[in-house]
């Protein structure tokens, strides 16, 4: 007999076919016993009417572990559109006491059971809409030309600032966890023309925001021979495609996750396109409080974003809050050749990028205002005296681009086992 | 006009097309000039005979950085099968003398030039295969029903043992640098079905071997109701799968690497299977100096790896070598159901794997004779009491892979910027 997955079941179809998988519900109507099974896959009711299954159904407990097989057949009352006549049933375990229970539990005793909790619909429909966003990433820049070149997680240096970086011991001397393999990409660039990296990156923020996690992944393209609207033109197609694979490939944990596909199929291209400074004027006609040169903050980016459909992309802002590498505008030195990227519906900033400074004087100098150490980054300044090009990137953090297009209140249901600053188990 | 890459000169045979890239190299013979571009996709000859592009052709160093357009034409001559007979050319800058020259370096002065070492044809081939290799492990994983499920590089305890973590302050805290994502990928496989995950992982090992790192990208798939029998039908079926791959896509990489394909043409399936009892009575045949119960050293790894021409699967090592958490054979529970997967050449263990410990007190009394952290480990050992079942995957270490494939001697060169006990630059 065939074994088979819930997701494949239709394959399955008037035929007799075994699943594995886990007591997710189980009922009684009259003579009639429903088993709720989850896969991993997906749910499927199976019907239990044989007698001599019943003392096994009777044992299961919610989330013990099964086999069971029996004929499949088209159901659209049953979750999946497919249900099972069940003709064995063995159980593997009964499980004990299960911890999660329908009724609503507290965050921090959810985060605590996380290893569990993964296993519920909502936690599921995410990891899933994750897996399928970066997927859709990788997928988009290797059909696009970009070569994958992994960066390094130790580092030697900040790339921006000293006070958020995770120190470790290493051997005799010490190290710094990434916050960005973007100084990297720029040496990988100069060698293979466009690439990226992915990995995971750190920030030893004390934010207690539903924004930040200390571990975090990020995707981060760099391009040579490129300036700031090629990096808008590649955000805007990057995400454009990402939205539009997500729509395709992952409608049951959408309807899962009660998502509000519409907003996401309203997105058009091309995105609109916002300089600082007009963005700063809108902001002022709203009353938020904001003066030309500050960063801006969520409150922000809430209404700049509100104002569109489609992701918004700022561009040149003022050099002063950006980082030392940024490229100034030819046309206005005060501002960055950079943008910023925010995602509708108040999720805000999901990329940033810019332009890279290419000469080398200048970005000895920016290196020396910044405080920074200059022999950490002699490799990189080395990067603008042998064939300095114009090069330009971005990079989009996994997290909130799936906290967006899941339609998620908090960032830390967006990774598996979050790390914040109170947590690091499990 | 089009702007192209050398990759994909084809495409503009016999039209007007524009290139950027870098000085790989230049000569002349008469009045001709020529230019050797590479463009990170290839290298690529232009023939410069216009009086008019002779003093930008003059100032061109090494590495120099220019836009080039002419017309494209075939020419079985040169490298890659087009040359381009130039109309136009800028030189964007200058480099200085470039400090990789033909002659020969010694390692320590080309990892200190990393970044610019890479431009390199050898190194430029070695991580096209390795990002070739990549995303075929993650094509067939993703085709194949398993979900990536990111696991967390900050954790709270040790998979196999203290001695080779790296520690790390985490705000009042301390926290560990995962060395596995495995213990993870069975919380996951039992929400999931079947997980991967993929990341950078950390041994603080002393070891100056060729074969070691201190960050190392490691995939990890685990599959839920398997046993080691699955495991090691994936761990072929995935093997294969990738070699095809890269013999496939990367002949070019290939030949620069002067790499011996016909060995890699050689492997076929079904892979070669050894219990270790067996291997190690081959060894001593040998005359290897093995005792039943010890674990293999890399000369007894390439003994058995060079009578084969496939990857060999060597199966249910001493428990008492293995980690704590392999299941013992039901029918030797001094041997273990693990299973390591030696690549042919001598290149040694690149999978390994087995089936887990499934039941709740067998585990518990493991931690214990270990002396792990019973609280740790709490979340680990749940998931034997909420829906148990048999459980088995492997890791497979990416540079291994990679050193294996482009038949390269030193692992430090599989990885864009290898870190090692002395090595943390650039």
């Amino acid at each position: 007999m065939m074994r088979t997955t819930i997701e494949r079941m239709a394959g399955a179809a008037g035929r007799e076919a075994e699943l594995c998988g886990w007591v997710y519900n189980k009922r009684s109507s009259g003579k009639i016993r429903f088993l709720i099974v989850r896969d991993g896959t997906g749910i499927m009711q199976v019907v239990i009417t044989k007698p001599e299954l019943m003392e096994t159904f009777d044992r299961l407990t919610q989330e013990s572990s099964l086999v069971v097989s029996g004929k499949v057949r088209a159901d659209s009352r049953s979750p999946g559109g497919f249900e099972m006549e069940a003709t064995s049933l063995e159980a593997l375990q009964i499980a004990g006491d299960y911890p999660i229970t329908p009724k609503e539990h507290g965050t921090a005793f959810l985060m605590e059971n996380r290893h569990l909790w993964l296993r519920s619909q909502k936690q599921w429909a995410i990891m899933r809409v994750r897996a399928e966003i970066i997927r859709a990433c990788r997928d988009f820049l290797d059909d696009n030309g970009f070569l994958l070149v992994d960066t390094p997680i130790f580092t030697p240096a900040a790339c921006e600032g000293t006070t958020t970086l995770f120190e470790t011991a290493y051997f005799e001397d010490k190290a710094y966890l990434t916050q960005s393999g973007q100084l990297y990409n720029e040496a990988t660039a100069a060698a293979f023309g466009k690439v990226y990296c992915f990995g995971p990156t750190f920030r030893a923020e004390k934010s207690k925001t539903r924004r930040h996690l200390t571990e975090f992944w990020m995707i981060e393209p760099e391009m040579s021979f490129a300036g700031l609207d090629d990096a808008m033109q590649l955000a805007e197609d990057f995400l454009y495609f990402i939205v539009q694979r997500v729509l395709e490939n992952r409608q049951p944990e959408l309807a899962v996750l009660q998502r509000d596909v519409e907003k996401l199929r309203r997105i058009t291209r091309p995105f609109p396109r916002l300089s600082y400074t007009d963005a700063v004027e809108i902001l002022r006609k709203e009353g938020n409080e904001i003066e030309w040169g500050g960063d801006f903050g969520s409150p922000d980016e809430t209404v700049l974003s509100a104002r569109f459909d489609s992701p918004v992309m700022v561009h040149r802002y003022p050099s002063a809050v950006k980082a030392f590498y940024m490229k100034p505008d030819p046309q206005n030195p005060d501002v960055a050749l950079c943008v910023d990227v925010l995602a509708p519906e108040g999720y805000g900033e999901v990329i940033g990028g810019g332009q890279r400074i290419d000469d080398s004087e200048l970005l000895r100098s920016r290196i020396a205002a910044h405080q920074l150490p200059e022999e950490s980054f002699r490799w990189y300044v080395d990067l603008r005296r042998f064939g300095s090009v114009p090069h330009a990137g971005f990079g989009m953090g996994i997290e909130r681009a799936t906290a967006w297009l899941c339609g998620i209140e908090h960032i830390r249901e967006t990774i598996a086992f979050p790390r914040t600053i109170y947590r690091i188990y499990p």
